[in-house]
């Protein structure tokens, strides 16, 4: 069956469409990207695979405008993939917060749309983009199952003690202030398949998968389910990152504020956009200028690594305490895939958790699925290329199977 | 010599009276509390070894009459354990922030009173009544010597990995926004002990040291220097504590401040007075109480244990990944040395490091340095009563000692 994957952006839209025979029999049949949404000059880049190239300028006003070029480009004489919509079997989205209402993915119906509704004020930029493609494609083509697939759902396992904050537990109650943890849907992907790769029974196995982008989250999966992760009520706890701070004294923050007189929306801006490896190099949020500059000895630029780099292994070495042990550590994300110094980093002297690195097999290695420990490691280290709409695509294939 | 150790609160002194042939050979000649300085109906309740205790009720204005106080006591004729204050060689007080300026104890001249005083801003509850008992004796007695030990000078051995934030470099270089630390002093204290009961070189050792109260940090230690620490710029950060947040993500802060219309300070004093423990259970902050709630099936109560004790296990797995191995885990402070539960549940399902615990010995373990682990486990865990006025004493006695 085909499926078109959504991911909707407040002013752009990223797709995919996929036949999927089974989750492990599939094929990428084209992906491509919507941009300024709403802003002069929209858009669309549509790259079929193996097919000639589409790429469109024309003003996009709204969501709906954006979905209707991917339908006429999937469907294109030349450059199309499929010969109608009508052979869309259903639409994936990827949708950020779930709250704790959503523990798996679900197909869309009023209700589901009125909670996503309701998570609006935890995920102010995000969900109401999402909410936007989801209204698009119901607009179009209300015939096709829309399926949405929360970045938060993965871990609504987590116990309570991972969750509940140190805080007056009002807020929890009223505000539903606790952690909720992001990038569910690739941690679940890269833990699965670092156990296939592996040779481990993901029902079984304790993994630390580390998904490290621009953002990024540690998490803990033990048999198969989250119980702990790094970010928290919001993307901005845990690991630095590129423009985000990541754990930090939150009296420290209070402290700031009160000699810069700044509000709190201006603390939740400066956290977001002007902290992490930015904050502290000044120079860039992108960790090939930051290795770049610390190549050429910027001392700055060192220290940001550094900091970056620790924090990661401080979390592999919380979660194996979490979980009382440790079989395998995942790095995946933009970084994690692409960045052989971070993997090393934090797999070195980890013997004494029984993980023996392979630095040779880690040297130069980019993007490619692979064991890098040695072979007679106790504790295996894999880096897994994410695949977060593969991964969509199959909770929604799951789920449209079962209405037949 | 005899050596007299302050620990100045805003209206209260502790001290203690030492009899010091050597660092190993000591005795406590006397202690005591002075309260309610400055507050209608100031109290001193002398503690003399072997002698009858003297408690005086009379109004202490200052702290300068309240070290006068104390003074009377240890040379009084009946409750006295020196003949006169010359037999006094030196004062030795506890000073909670030295910032970055002091690694180690000094001996205080002008230079170092006014390096506390430019610090009072990083701890201006704590600075100003430590400042005013300096003057005090400086006042009483000029000719004694005076020694400052500080809370955070143990952990200035801390790499910058560990103590720069993720945020705009500026906030470091301007005000010096970084971690900090605290408990130094009994960090390093029962880090050493622990050595020494599990046989262990301190100057070769990974320690990784709990020291839970009311306020508690945990503290990684590597050949006998902190390379990391759980509280940060101020001790609100890290562990849950009986009524502060320990970490919690920065995003629920301005997200809650937001809600509630509440300003900086207000959040400061809510995530210091009205969180942790406290907030968590709506109940007490003393563990005692949590632990009788827990034991009677309040679901809130044993939440909050179950937090309070989850971070105190991650915070030990994280420091043996930055270290790079583990071989020694201490627990101390008034819940450290006194809750078997909480032991027990931070060294359990520990194996996969190496760590064998006893549960036979720990039960109903309190406050006596005891092995914690079987004989054969290859990283012990052990519980050490902290004293941090030995070390007080101790360091004073070192530095007057080449003075001679």
């Amino acid at each position: 069956m085909v499926i078109l994957v959504l991911n909707c952006g407040s002013s752009s839209i990223k797709y995919q469409v996929i036949d999927m025979v089974s989750p492990r029999e599939n094929s990428l049949l084209a992906k491509g990207l919507v941009e300024r949404i709403g802003i002069e000059g929209g858009i669309i880049t549509h790259k079929p695979t193996g097919k000639p190239r589409l790429e469109l300028t024309t003003d996009i006003p709204n969501h709906t405008k954006g979905i209707d070029l991917i339908f006429k480009a999937i469907t294109d004489s030349e450059s199309g993939v499929i010969a109608s919509l009508d052979d869309i079997r259903a639409v994936g989205h990827r949708v950020a917060h779930g709250g704790d209402f959503f523990d798996r993915s679900v197909l869309v119906d009023d209700e589901v749309i009125n909670r996503i509704e309701q998570l609006v004020e935890l995920a102010p930029l995000h969900n109401p983009a999402n909410l936007k493609g989801i209204y698009a494609v119901k607009e179009l083509c209300p015939a096709i199952p829309q399926v949405v697939c929360f970045d938060t759902s993965f871990h609504q396992s987590m116990p309570p003690r991972s969750y509940i904050y140190g805080l007056p537990y009002k807020y929890y109650e009223q505000y539903r202030v606790r952690r909720y943890g992001f990038h569910g849907t690739s941690h679940k992907f890269v833990a699965q398949k670092g156990c296939e790769l592996a040779g481990l029974d993901f029902a079984k196995a304790k993994v630390v998968t580390c998904h490290i982008g621009n953002g990024a989250s540690v998490a803990a999966v033990d048999g198969g389910r989250s119980i702990d992760t790094s970010m928290g009520f919001t993307p901005v706890d845990g690991l630095l990152m590129g423009t985000r701070c990541g754990e930090v004294d939150p009296g420290a923050l209070t402290y700031i504020a009160d000699k810069e007189h700044m509000t709190g929306n201006e603390v939740w801006g400066m956290i977001n956009k002007q902290a992490g490896v930015l904050g502290i190099t000044g120079l860039s949020s992108d960790m090939r200028d930051i290795e770049n500059a610390a190549a050429e000895g910027n001392e700055r630029a060192k220290l940001a690594l550094d900091v970056y780099y620790y924090r990661v292994k401080k979390y592999v070495g919380a979660y194996a305490a979490a979980m009382g042990g440790l079989d395998l550590v995942v790095f995946t994300g933009g970084v994690g895939e692409n960045d052989p110094a971070l993997r090393e980093y934090v797999c070195s002297g980890m013997e004494f958790l029984g993980l023996e690195f392979d630095a040779d097999v880690n040297r130069g290695l980019r993007g490619k699925d692979t064991i890098l420990t040695k072979p007679a490691s106790r504790v295996k280290a894999a880096l897994i290329a994410t695949n977060e709409e593969l991964v969509i695509a199959t909770d929604t294939f799951d789920i449209v199977e079962k209405l037949r």
